[in-house]
């Protein structure tokens, strides 16, 4: 514990400012150098960290995957059945990949879904060594079926497990494992005669080292577990928010906002309890004195709105101070909008405040809004409360989202569900 | 899912902006009052939250223990091991009590030390729904084994719960549940034949119900274990520390920093990592524009100097803003400076920035330094590195630690040891 000599070569002002930043880039230039060199065998290692250097620590590897299938296969529950005794409903497998900074990453391994084993000391149960990811998978109305952008989901995975001093990987190998997951169990669980349905998948990371001492885990397990969850873009009467307390700050400026961390997550959870308990169904997070809006629950928020100047407009936070977390569905959003309506309408990343939004609704030019994000897709916003006041958004001629809304909805959905032939979805290679 | 109607007498502007402080005093108080109740079928309901209000929801009752002892007792490792395979070494048994919504708080149970099983989908492993405690049991050198100030522990465990949207209970039921495993294992071991050693115990929460939904977990796990771990206050040459870089911060107002949860820890780790590589122990968090020094590490932070009138102060930040956590130690050392220091010291708690040590430290003012925490007990500091210019502070005549740093330090040691009698320190009344 008695820290070692100072080297004299690191007193450079610079590096003292950005520490965090320069440890993270330091270790995926790491990985992506090690990615070039023969899969299995390439060291991940800057000698300063939990990656050792060795010659046998090994990559990630997916073309490796041991195969244990399940004996006591489970019954897929009837439709609209997602969670049995309050716990949900996955499919009969999982996949399970050790780490270790000694050894590097293990075989993969595909086996029947079930507990896990963590000693009480396990690094994650005390310090939320831990990150995930949750896209999903698609059946297709032509029979397919599809991820949504998983090499998105793959590169947050490895961008997470940075920030949280987990270990590094190839994003294309998580990609791999979750085609795999999918392959065995797809066609039992999101069956050809259900088409138009989805499953979740939730690739998850956790530090498993049994040692107490407040430090890096040197052990780790990978998993991925896939699992119903109900539809949640079509709430009745759109989806309500009540603007963050004063007293609550979801994610600042050195943070770690734009991490998908479990330490994003918990400490919201008060305020979330608090806020469904008043009537509502997320917190519109709000920053700082201005009252920046952020996100809408843990989705991205966007508001459709006239300019003073008679501008249409969609709006969003922007990704640079990294505050909000780099949606998936708010990327997929931003490029076909810019593709397929920007001669309607002007699409904007820029921070803007909550007192904006009132003005607009004051002044009759507030739109549309809807919150974007894998679990809630996109749901149309239809109020937001704010220190006394009731902001009322229009949700459209239907009553079930604004035209916007709607037609960005109808575009991505024919994406997922193979309507319309998109690189964006990519088809499992399906075991029957 | 779909929020529900939004009942029009909660639209009260304070209400909106204490969303969080109000949700936290409104379980507190519902936990004094059931706490008043006959033990065991107090309600601790308020009827919104995970604490649902039924006649049979059972409090935490500490007298019911069901013990359940080992068959595979383990060696005692030498002194000085405090790990064995990159494990930290537990004792022969721990406390687990399971709770669920449904049905408060199980019988606690005392059992073989191993490992916990818990579903993929728990929530501890994605939300970081988790908080801990730390705090010693003494071998004194009268023979008797002594906890210090317990109560402090488990008071300041409830609050860290309730921030976590855990489950709520008595902090004396969390006391006795500490005597008791250390009545148990105590005089095993810490040996009667070792006076003056200490083990580490770990209360420890998690939200343990299975389901991916982003929600209060309605089930969780309460456990207490013993571990060994190394004597950490008396580095070769102190406790060397590093300024937090300017893209990191640990906590910030309206955040959790005062608060005991996972959250606070992993995400600091990568700094820390940095800053170990780099040759120093410890991070010493930094505080917006004007660099208000927060904490060492994960210790609170001390420093005495002269004011430019020439007066000694011992000085550490304050507690109103809740960015630091309210440290035991740091409670104590403040008790104990008034009661005994203060002809010649005047102690202060107020926000205090980088640059008045650096200025303190060229004026030739800075007396001494040290960080305080259970793990770290009283540390002596012996450099600051900040924007590359080394802050030297004296280590006292013997090298060991400033004047007023070894009398503290003396102090709490006599009072832990048992060559004072103090109410702080708490005998265990052991087994053998």
């Amino acid at each position: 514990m008695a820290p070692s000599a100072i080297p004299s070569t690191v007193h450079d002002g610079e590096q003292d400012l950005d520490l965090t930043s320069s440890a993270i880039d330091h270790r995926l230039a790491e990985n992506a150098q090690s990615n070039g060199s023969a899969n299995g065998h390439g060291a991940s290692s800057n000698g300063q960290g939990n990656h050792v250097s060795q010659p046998n620590v090994r990559e990630l590897d997916a073309t490796k995957i041991n195969y244990t299938f399940t004996k006591e296969p489970r019954d897929v529950p009837p439709p609209g059945v997602h969670t049995i005794d309050d716990a949900t409903v996955c499919t009969d497998h999982m996949i399970t990949v050790k780490w270790s900074a000694k050894s590097g990453w293990a075989t993969p391994e595909l086996r029947p879904y079930g507990p896990l084993s963590l000693m009480p000391t396990a690094s994650v149960l005390h310090y939320a060594t831990e990150c995930f990811e949750g896209l999903k998978a698609y059946r297709g109305f032509d029979g397919k079926l599809r991820l949504f952008r998983p090499d998105c989901n793959a590169k947050r995975f490895l961008m997470s497990s940075m920030r949280i001093s987990l270990p590094s990987f190839a994003p294309a190998e998580v990609e791999k494992l979750l085609l795999a997951l999918m392959a065995v169990d797809g066609p039992k669980w999101l069956s050809r005669e259900r088409p138009g349905s989805f499953i979740y998948l939730r690739p998850t990371l956790i530090g498993t080292q049994s040692q107490l001492g407040v430090q890096a885990p040197s052990e780790a397990l990978l998993y991925i577990i896939a699992s119903y969850m109900p539809v949640m873009d079509s709430p009745a009467d759109g989806l309500k928010l009540h603007t963050s307390p004063n007293d609550m700050v979801r994610a600042w400026v050195g943070g770690f906002g734009y991490a998908k961390v479990g330490a994003n997550y918990g400490p919201s959870l008060l305020a979330t309890q608090e806020a469904r308990a008043r009537g509502f169904g997320q917190i519109l997070w709000l920053y700082g004195k201005e009252g920046y809006c952020t996100e809408a629950g843990a989705s991205n928020f966007f508001v459709v709105w006239k300019t003073k100047e008679g501008k249409t407009q969609l709006i969003t936070a922007p990704l640079d101070d990294r505050l909000i977390l780099d949606g998936v569905t708010r990327r997929s959003i931003l490029q076909l909008a810019r593709e397929k309506l920007s001669d309607e309408v002007e699409i904007v990343e820029r921070k803007y405040t909550i007192q904006e939004v009132m003005e607009a609704n004051s002044e009759g030019r507030l739109l549309e809004s809807f919150a974007a994000g894998t679990a809630f897709f996109i749901t149309p916003v239809s109020l937001v409360h704010h220190r006394e006041q009731d902001v009322q958004i229009p949700m459209g001629k239907t009553g079930d989202g604004g035209l916007y809304t709607l037609k960005l909805k109808g575009w991505l959905r024919d994406i997922m569900y193979g309507n319309v032939d998109h690189p964006w979805g990519v088809v499992v290679q399906e075991e029957q």
